[in-house]
């Protein structure tokens, strides 16, 4: 494409933007509801006053409202959920908000792990065969195949805490996890402590590295220096929490606090510290991230930043679904907000 | 129904069994493969070969294998899986095991959270509006209304872990209770401990008091007194295992190892040991029931009772998609076994 042309498709997309299509949003400001009142309406859902029902009615007659993509209509009342795989209690809060967010519009979440069903082309098969009004995607990496596929097919879909870069053309959904990793590091700084361990996930996933960069601009900008034996690369499982507390607590100096990158790792940290006779917190602090609902449950109760997930998963269902005010642009990128929440892991060095 | 009348309707019944009719396990085996290989070749699943798909196309026209239900064609290819909550481990078990059997028959999961939907009612218009190949209810009850309702819609359905009293028209799938109970006490009575606590779930729980029954069993049958306070019910959650033990371990005598009916409450009872300074395992054994991955993850590794969560998921699966020998015949009843799974929470008293 010529510069010229690409010059006339943008101004043609800003077009397309000022002619402003009709969205539920604007229904349910017309109507004085709540926009999951009327997807109630257009669903057929009971719950729904007849009174509502026929004003929702009404105003989507009116203003012309047309659905997102004609596909829709007949497609069974689902949501699409495609895991990885189904293995830890992350993917448990994942699956509650979602089933929340599509029960809300009469939706079901229906559940795909691509460790049962082989190939990536089988799932989407599947569920082109079957339909579905949306899908959200929680895996490893998402090829073009597959993005061109989806849009081929009309699916509008979305990606939950992505992995690698960041495709401008793709729906994402995330948290803050720079700043969740500087503000768990600033809360141990705070308490006084110097040596600090971090244990990050993958090095090849986005939100790991941008855990591990909040610990570091922290350590910077308290002006305490890193050292390269406190900083590792772990898995977000609990045994590379493990594997990397057992090395950095085997060190001449060890450190006085570690944080974790992930409740599961967090765990890996505490067995790595009973093993060594290391108690926490007297000798060790120590912070998660997550806070999955084992973080209460642990002895003593984990000190994590909390990150939304099952808000993340209701709110990607919310774009999918075209729920929100902005529907029908691909393409947005969604952090929802991290924040630190203190219990008994993390005390003052001693 | 006079008593003659039901004197013919049981012969009727008999009679139909003699002339049993064609199930996928006939044409399985019939075929040389397996009964998921044949509910591929009827779903249209790529995966067969050619040459197998056509063998066993062949011997469904042969013996006239019919479809379950009529209303099986055009239904979407979906398992339903109700549930009371999404809230604990065991959910995510449950879900694994029933989304691992799923696939295996090309079919998806669909989830359905009752504390989400409000109604039973609005579940079940739902479901059956969509239509579903079969349903797995995890509920805290099923009344007679619903039974009576996905009967009378012809929907297969099975129940995970029945609450209350047997229905012998339900099929259901639950693990040996009472067996794991009497397994987890005598494991601890040849350790040598003599006063050993008991924390069940609730007591309107039939799963709950199966557990009770079997270490009152192993108490009796070593000649061991049970002492009235050392006998609880709790909420099979952290917090019934936490308050229970917190009351155990402040008596004058207190007990020198607990069973604590569930791997959550055994979480309740490591908290309430920390914050009594009692030591696990060497003042405190500590056994668990369900064997949920964090079993392994907690600080020291937890005892317990294996119940095969995601077997029984699967299990009811094929009860209800007919994919056993027994298809068709509601009201079966299958315990599966439980196993006792040896870490570090349990040693001999000191």
């Amino acid at each position: 494409m010529s510069p010229r042309s690409k010059e006339q498709a943008g101004l043609a997309q800003a077009g397309a933007g000022r002619r402003q299509r009709v969205t539920i949003a604007h229904i349910a400001l017309a109507a004085g509801v709540s926009p999951s009142t009327v997807s109630k309406v257009l669903n057929g859902n009971a719950e729904v006053s007849a009174t509502t029902r026929q004003r929702v009615q009404v105003l989507l007659a009116d203003l012309g409202y047309e659905r997102r993509s004609s596909a829709q209509a007949g497609t069974p009342p689902l949501v699409d959920l495609i895991f990885q795989e189904l293995e830890s209690p992350w993917a448990m809060e994942i699956i509650k908000g979602a089933v929340a967010a599509a029960a809300e519009v009469g939706l079901n979440v229906a559940l795909t792990s691509l460790s049962e069903h082989g190939s990536a082309r089988s799932w989407l098969d599947h569920v082109c065969a079957r339909g579905t009004r949306g899908v959200i995607l929680l895996l490893a990496s998402l090829d073009k195949r597959h993005k061109a596929e989806l849009r081929s097919r009309g699916l509008p879909f979305a990606v939950v805490d992505p992995r690698g870069e960041r495709d401008p053309t793709v729906t994402t959904v995330g948290s803050t996890n720079w700043a969740g990793g500087f503000s768990a590091t600033r809360h141990l700084i705070e308490l006084g402590h110097q040596r600090i361990g971090m244990i990050s996930g993958p090095i090849d996933l986005l939100c790991s590295r941008a855990r591990m960069d909040g610990y570091r601009s922290a350590m910077e900008s308290a002006g305490l220096s890193i050292d390269p034996d406190l900083m590792a690369w772990g898995d977000f499982h609990v045994d590379g929490g493990f594997k990397a507390a057992m090395a950095m607590l085997s060190l001449p100096a060890r450190p006085s606090a570690i944080f974790a990158g992930s409740d599961l790792q967090a765990l890996g940290v505490l067995e790595a510290a009973r093993l060594q006779h290391v108690r926490v917190p007297s000798d060790l602090s120590l912070v998660g991230f997550d806070d999955l609902p084992l973080s209460t449950w642990t002895s003593p109760p984990l000190t994590t930043v909390r990150q939304p997930l099952a808000e993340m998963a209701s709110t990607a269902v919310g774009l999918v679904l075209g729920l929100g005010r902005t529907e029908g642009t691909q393409g947005q990128s969604v952090e929802l907000a991290t924040s630190l929440v203190i219990r008994e892991t993390s005390a003052p060095p001693h």
